[in-house]
């Protein structure tokens, strides 16, 4: 089932590794603090003990939403790279 | 329904108005770049259109996710605060 991973966490060092721990059980990083993939449930509940374990006491959010097939489907996604240097700016509503 | 909005926008103007635009239809900031609360469809699409107006040509990556009752019901949050000043450290496994 596809998972959906995102968090806040101050600490960088804590960040990093529970960065490292999503992408060791296969999550894409979709974004700076989001990351996405396809989980077995005990994978998903080793994952949850990992990062809890990683986070320790540290202050920290972070949460992790199953998608079934329908939910996973209906995701938008509005995604857009810079503009490569000296392209037109013509359209950008600033 | 349910839905979560995650983001990555590097312009600070930008995602400040990105920002505002989700509290403004009633979602909760559960994280520095996830929005969270209930949509109806027309809403949804609305703050869509209206996200993409925003970032107009500027780089970023928006992604909104729907959420059915039982993926609502299946989520996984880890919360934690930061200890007062001078709390025990004990258990921490720094």
């Amino acid at each position: 089932m596809q998972c959906l991973l995102v968090y806040d966490i101050p600490d960088d060092a804590k960040r990093t590794k529970i960065a490292d721990a999503c992408l060791d059980y296969g999550l894409d990083r979709i974004q700076y603090s989001a990351f996405l993939g396809p989980l077995l449930p005990t994978h998903r509940d080793e994952l949850l003990l990992k990062v809890k374990k990683i986070l320790g006491r540290k202050p920290g959010n972070i949460q992790l939403f199953p998608l079934c097939q329908t939910d996973w489907e209906a995701r938008c996604v509005i995604a857009q790279n810079a503009p490569p240097p000296g392209a037109a700016e013509a359209g950008d509503d600033d």
